[in-house]
């Protein structure tokens, strides 16, 4: 799927697997929050992060999908999830779920920031 | 937007309204109920159950926007509302929210209702 | 990830899997499909399908990461997804895109249809 | 919903709204525009901008119904709106259902660059 006339060969497949992963794993996370009861008074924006999190990385592999750029996209998906990933890491640095998300948003974060030429 | 062989008029425009206003009290109901916190043991679930119903509406409204007759997303839709309208009609009957996203569900449940032929 | 009560072990993972993998190849195959331009006058309805296709897997796929368990959902995905696969297998039998999108949402449409109980 | 600290009010309600609408009137263009057959060699990339705008619009609306506010969404929903609108108005100036499609464009688009202070 090369889709640049630069000579930067960008890796959309790759980035539209960490979309779909941040994703799945968001969601995951949301339950598993909802589950666990709040931890302190920040997880009401927390679980709203994740939300936030969760559509827009769907939104943003759509795109891609589709085979469209626009950068401004994967920017705003990468700064949803650098925010949301930065959130998981330390809210409860001892929860695996939450690490896990955590390392799936940053992972993502950082992709998103590579197309996006940030 | 006449869209059925038989004589019975079917109010598409009414049901993608309702869903649209359905979508959005469910979410607006969800972050309500992060702020709030838990109330009982039912909450995860009840939770869950706005997330599902915000979703199933969106893709029902989204159906019908592009004339397309799917009775089984309708049916769906119908019931995933219904869920959450008794639901959110028994966790707090004493709450205002979250009996206008009571109201809101069922009203969307029995459109939809209409539409799947129930 | 076992939720049901009953001696049947369903996959849901497996079945995420598909609806995943039958999202992405309906919206590669929208794409496709607009490039390739009209080949019959059933065309637009196929688009339309591949569309509604898309966004019910999506949903599907969805509701089951949130661990959420409506059977109405399932059925609805596995009839647009029998519907669409079986489109896509008569409009260009000798197209190697359209034959992969049949193969898709076929699969998909027997898995849902196994956790819808049908 | 006053969710700014600074002096400006932002109409977020208003832009919901406009959001909504557009999302709405993308997917009835893009049905429209399968049903007329393409036009001009630019219409594959037109419909996918449609389904670009329509998925980023809903994208955006739920943002806001969440509460969420994320400047970054905002700009971009604007940019693909502003895209979307212009393709509209320049593909078939004499076409009263792409007319109204840009002009939900472009007011969602000035609405949305509004918050997003651009």
């Amino acid at each position: 799927m090369a889709k640049q006339q630069t000579d930067i060969v960008y890796d959309f497949d790759g980035c539209i697997a960490d979309c779909i992963e941040c994703h799945r794993v968001c969601l995951e996370t949301m339950e598993y929050c909802f589950r666990m009861g709040r931890r302190d008074h920040a997880a009401p924006a927390h679980i709203r992060l994740l939300a936030d999190c969760a559509q827009i990385c769907q939104t943003n592999a759509d795109f891609m999908m589709r085979g469209s750029e626009f950068q401004e996209v994967c920017a705003a998906c990468a700064e949803v999830c650098s925010r949301c990933g930065n959130d998981c890491a330390s809210v409860a640095p001892d929860d695996a779920q939450l690490q896990e998300c955590a390392e799936a948003c940053l992972r993502c974060a950082a992709t998103c920031g590579e197309i996006a030429g940030e």
